[in-house]
């Protein structure tokens, strides 16, 4: 192979990654937008029509999609994304209002699990019937073939981030 | 038409607004996870690497997209979607470390505007190739034809977003 040949394919990959980096970072910035857009509608609506957090709603959903609808403590604060102290804050708050129970694990009493409670389940399933409502009304103009397009890419795009994210605390 | 065809008509669009919704949770569900995980590496790498916090780096990073680098108060406020006060915060520290400056607009001296200084700029610029740099590692794992629709997707649904948040501001 002669020296220029090996200039111009390296010249090649550095421009074929820097195109890869300017398209990530533009789908990164959309998605961004996205999310955020959507957060907002969902926040706003959250509030104004059943007087719930965007937190609180989040820290439901996630005892609710468990199959028998509790957690330990460590992987709720986890899934959440928020440090302990906020976890643990409304955590206290959600008790006091009668939506979760705190209950202590039977084989380990160190640890500390957190159930939805039967007026929990109740009140997350009216408010998560509406959610659900507005994301579709929300992502309408997508149609079913782009959302299926939509969906596979991210759910890759997903379980990659999810595989760097786990190698990364594992260094 | 009759009644049974009209019924089962009925029926099938039920439904299919039903998929639809099911298949916008999903997607919205895995946009969120992503957006979640991308803003975990970004946050820690930019405190540790660079000493910079997220919401700074949004900061700067909307006064740089501009023409003339610099943004009246209230579409800042807007753009960083968080309270006015914070904003206030926020522009009172990246004052005092010089990276924007408060000025007056001259047609109107109501006005406040923000401008990134030039130290602002070369902070920004540094730190901003490192972050282009992350978000290509982040999605390496897509292909570039993956890429492009995912772009051309979410191109598509970040502009039908905007038009129902403006539609209902106006309502």
């Amino acid at each position: 192979m002669k020296a220029q040949s090996q200039t111009s394919d390296v010249v090649a990959t550095i421009s074929r990654s820097k195109a890869s980096a300017k398209s990530a970072l533009r789908a990164w910035l959309r998605l961004w937008a996205c999310v955020g857009s959507v957060e907002r509608v969902v926040r706003t609506r959250l509030y104004s029509d059943h007087g719930m957090t965007l937190p609180r709603f989040d820290y439901l959903s996630q005892l609710y999609r468990e199959p028998d609808r509790r957690m330990n403590m460590t992987e709720l604060s986890r899934r959440l994304m928020v440090s302990g102290g906020n976890v643990t804050g409304l955590t206290d708050r959600l008790v006091a209002d009668g939506l979760v129970k705190r209950e202590q694990d039977p084989s380990d009493r160190r640890v500390q699990i957190i159930a939805l409670s039967d007026y929990g389940y109740e009140r997350f399933i009216q408010v998560a019937r509406e959610h659900e409502k507005w994301i579709g009304e929300l992502f309408e103009d997508l149609g079913p073939d782009q959302m299926g397009v939509l969906n596979q890419t991210l759910g890759q795009l997903k379980q990659s981030l999810e595989r760097k994210l786990n190698e990364q605390q594992e260094e």
